[in-house]
């Protein structure tokens, strides 16, 4: 009891992410109208370093939505009913992907991998020689759902050689988490979202096209008004947004960015890159084994030990210990825990974590035979890891 | 510069608004996950008591998007391609509902009423008469780019008889704000947003549908992924949103949704029609004249005297007395000034607002002749119109 007292809340899932303390001040801070001066510069500040965090010359803009209306946008904004598109599906993101085309009465060439795989340049090569009427192959640089990367630059210079396919990455638990080039590796429309890299609330969703994808954009017949980017362009010019501004968010994105442009991007990708090392590294002391063959640093799969079901783990975990880690979903819901690395995560955030999952094992110990024998020493040896890399 | 120095920010503009100082708060608080029991719990009184400000049985949905997001939602749950429809045009945003339906392939017949008149439920029967096959009438509650406001009620009862045409509301700066009884009136699709009544910023938009629009939904052939409402209709009973959630947004609605349910909403409404008509009632003595032939109670348009360019006197308002206002659009750019009634305004910040604006009529005396004998007593005698209402 005394344990429990003392937790405070903690977040520590693949999006929403714990705030910095900066950024929860400025959200509660008065408002302003989105067309003033002070909003105008706070938009240009933003638009310019958003191209450093997405590495293109190219705009990069915002839409007030949710990362699911960029899917969209990016559907809307280059194709037309009927286009072909192949779908790499490899967790529930993809399969999304192929939802939204569906929706939208694109000709949906399915790529499947198996859950907790990434898929192969070679793979996707193969699809498109398959059906080279593709207009556009839709990924995701990290499938949330198995915390997997895709090696997207490799797949990036197969489809460059295709004059009339693009690329469209889902980077959403991606940009801004891990290396992820726009103009270098050559990827057509890139996708983000607030509430993970950006360290943001959800509400904002980012997007960027190529040239390439813009000559798309001029050809495509899908309807769009809300997410048609041209009018978007235009107002970007005036820093203006074309409609309302969520303003508490884009200023609170100034801030996140700082973090996520100039010298510090390389500072924060590492420290990413570290807890989510540290996190792989300690897991297995506690009997979590790391679920996905291609692991993300933006969030981390960890396979339960056999009896105990992640649900119950999880939600007896935010209950009894006053955190939020989230489980897996579809045909992982039960098996997997996933934790996120993204936001305001602190060394101490880390400790407790493991803290914590060590005794909310111990209560599930009736479940696992795995477990009955886990004492004091898996714990000390799972922080002995998380100290290598913190 | 003393009087400058003292005067701390303000909003008055219909839309975003100003913040009561427990919804900053709530605003900058830490961030919990949407899919908790916490969040769960929030959702559910949130939407409960949407239902009471929409005056309506059937659920309130919310997009994360501006209310712009909602009108294209509006079209794409209801319609199909080359569906007819009539759109109220006498303003900015009544010409929105006719570029979204342009965007979407609708055939569009455009009602054109002159700018700061209400249209006549005769006029949209008439029209109605005319085109027949007509699937859907789009209007605004409240026209923001002119501050006037249609008969809704009597339009409605036109429409009723109609089992093949149905009404859409955008009620983006009236639900809330003014009396608007979606089920007692006969309204089939009625929208809102944050940045108005629901005295949030902006980011999330609201949507419901009457009985009869779900049944143009289940024959509505428009493509639609993000706005789809049967899936959030589900969510919704399991206590979720179908996407992610703008949690600070959703958690600080519970609480402004306070000041629009229950015994609190006719209260609310009373006072922002209070402020609108001290505004009236006092602008004149400063030689401003209310523009609209049917004033809302949300915003008041007010024309500036000849030789007066309002867009210029807004700009010196904001840069020399901190109060932001805004001016006209597209015609009526120059030529009037609207001031919003919605959101935390204090008694206070009227006096200020005539102060302010006093001040900067007299520091634009030079433009026009009717200012030259402007003095303190014009000032004396709007205050005394203030306090006749406040």
């Amino acid at each position: 009891m005394f344990f429990k007292q003392k937790n405070p809340y903690r977040l520590m899932t693949p999006g929403p992410v714990p705030l910095h303390p900066d950024i929860e001040k400025i959200l509660g801070e008065p408002m302003i109208h989105h067309r003033t001066p002070e909003f105008e510069q706070c938009l240009r500040r933003v638009t310019e370093k958003l191209k450093e965090t997405f590495a293109t010359e190219q705009s990069v803009f915002m839409h007030s939505s949710t990362g699911t209306g960029a899917m969209e946008s990016a559907l809307v904004n280059t194709l037309s009913p009927q286009d072909e598109v192949i779908c790499i599906v490899s967790g529930k993101f993809g399969q999304r992907w192929v939802e939204i085309s569906n929706a939208f009465n694109l000709k949906v060439h399915t790529l499947s991998v198996p859950w907790g795989e990434a898929v192969t340049p070679q793979e996707v090569e193969k699809k498109l020689n398959d059906h080279p009427k593709t207009k556009a192959i839709l990924i995701q640089a990290c499938e949330t759902s198995t915390a997997t990367v895709h090696p997207i630059r490799e797949i990036a210079s197969v489809i460059k050689a295709h004059d009339e396919t693009i690329f469209i990455v889902d980077a959403i638990t991606a940009v801004g988490a891990m290396m992820l080039e726009m103009d270098d590796w050559g990827l057509d429309v890139v996708i983000g979202g607030s509430q993970k890299a950006f360290m943001l609330p959800a509400g904002l969703s980012f997007i960027a096209l190529s040239q390439k994808a813009w000559g798309f954009y001029e050809k495509s017949k899908l309807p769009k008004y809300y997410w048609d980017l041209k009018p978007e362009e235009k107002s970007l010019l005036k820093g203006e947004t074309h409609f309302s501004a969520i303003v508490p968010l884009v200023r609170a994105l100034d801030v996140s960015l700082k973090f996520l442009s100039g010298k510090n991007k390389m500072e924060t990708l590492s420290r990413i890159q570290s807890l989510a090392q540290a996190t792989r590294s300690a897991a297995v002391h506690l009997h979590l084994q790391v679920f996905s063959k291609a692991p993300s640093p933006s969030v981390t799969a960890l396979t339960v030990p056999d009896g105990v079901d992640s649900q119950k783990l999880r939600d007896h975990i935010e209950k009894e210990y006053n955190l939020t880690l989230i489980g897996g979903q579809d045909q992982l819901k039960g098996k997997i825990l996933r934790i996120g690395h993204l936001g305001y995560i602190t060394d101490d955030d880390m400790f407790a974590l493991f803290d914590i999952i060590y005794h909310a094992l111990k209560d599930f110990s009736h479940a696992s035979p795995q477990l009955t024998n886990m004492n004091r020493e898996n714990l000390d040896a799972a922080n002995e890891e998380l100290k290598k890399y913190l």
